[in-house]
């Protein structure tokens, strides 16, 4: 048996949002690696191996992952979103790098997804319908400065800014930080969208303004989107419209 | 009948890379509505009328497909990859702004899809990795010093970038322009993707160093990706591997 490993993106939790491609792999593949709910959304079957794991060393899970394809395993790395945005598919590329060359023959494939930013911003309308930047608030892999300088920058460049991880158990102050220092670069009114655990039963969608957004309207299931100064919001019955429209002012 | 109009997203190409969510509203639509090359992807059936269009006047476009929504048809307008990036979502927002006020009442769902740098980010590897932005090369709704502006921040930011639109007949200019502007503020060795129809069987990528580039290398097809400065190449037999690791240094 030849083995092979993918890094496959779920989606951002409903079944209708994820890809054939990524139903096919997991229906061939014999062991399944990941965080134990993203594992947990493939249903178990005769001949797949479940191996999860908690949110933590990622590294060591794709080397895992690596060894298995090695003795001709079919492995599936299952994240949620798109596997190339702050998820596991960076991990895999890092222990292939670091690890024995023989790894760099192996048949290693990325299988894109929905990721949270783009199934929040369909929700909300359009906010990312011109430039955008994503940004992952967490300061586990980088320094809480490296966040605040491109936040700033970010501003100054008038994208559309996605917040990803914009608070966790381990780093709850992330959020308010981020809040404040959009309260200096920004105006009052800018529109910020936070979005909740988008396509499961739980999506909750909330539109303010950046006067009245709160850090605790954000926790682990939820991206922040940050409009440019140009982002509208229609106001209707229900739930507004949010879109950035596509032409920029000279 | 109710009426609603959905955007949908198709993702880059392949069949395999539309959602579920996707084919049923298809398979539900009466009318389809789109840029030629994007209806000619969804199959011809009794009962759903296309109307084909060409890839200028955007809100013409939408305010038709609005009008028939309102008159209790059901609409899909198509886009390739994700429709609320760079794509037919904002259009219609802003039909919907400046229309009448009954259509905001019409049941209006974007569906998103695998937009074109998940996908190319996918094929490559893993660039995408770590923070990152996207921009539309295209100076027909914005100013190019605007454009210019942008990719200067972005690199500032040391964001991995992803172009969208890189080079049109009508605008060849833009990626020589970038490119010439990239070579100012980043080192020579800068990794840079350019993935043409990617899940197409006329798919094709290229990974070159920044002194290396040609505007050539990029066509209407085409979504470049210009790494981060800590964006990696990993040799191999075959095209190399390239991500951008997890972690910034302080």
């Amino acid at each position: 048996m030849t083995g092979w490993l993918v890094i496959a993106g779920l989606g951002p939790g409903a079944d209708a949002l994820v890809t054939p491609e990524v139903v096919t792999a997991l229906a061939e593949a014999t062991d399944l690696v990941g965080y134990l709910p993203y594992v947990r959304r493939v249903a178990a079957r005769p001949g797949l191996t479940r191996h999860e794991s908690d949110n933590r060393d990622e590294l060591a899970r794709a080397r895992h992952a690596l060894e298995m394809a090695m003795e001709g395993r079919r492995v599936a790395i299952v994240s949620s979103g798109d596997p190339g945005v702050f998820a596991m598919a960076a991990a895999v590329f890092e222990a292939v790098e670091t690890g024995p060359m023989a790894w760099r023959g192996l048949d290693v494939r990325v299988l894109p997804g929905v990721t949270a930013m783009l199934a929040a911003a369909a929700l909300a309308g359009a906010p990312l319908g011109h430039d955008f930047c994503a940004i992952n608030l967490s300061d586990n892999l980088k320094p809480w400065s490296t966040v605040e300088r491109r936040l700033r920058l970010a501003v100054e460049a008038d994208f559309a800014i996605a917040i990803y991880n914009p608070r966790s158990a381990a780093r709850p102050e992330g959020m308010s930080r981020a809040l404040a220092l959009l309260r200096e670069a920004c105006e009052p009114g800018r529109v910020l969208v936070f979005a909740r655990a988008v396509s499961t039963p739980e999506e909750a969608v909330r539109v303010v303004a950046l006067a009245d957004a709160a850090a605790e309207m954000a926790d682990m299931r939820t991206v922040v989107l940050v409009g440019s100064s140009a982002t509208r919001v229609i106001a209707r019955e229900g739930a507004p419209f949010v879109y950035t429209p596509r032409a920029a002012p000279a």
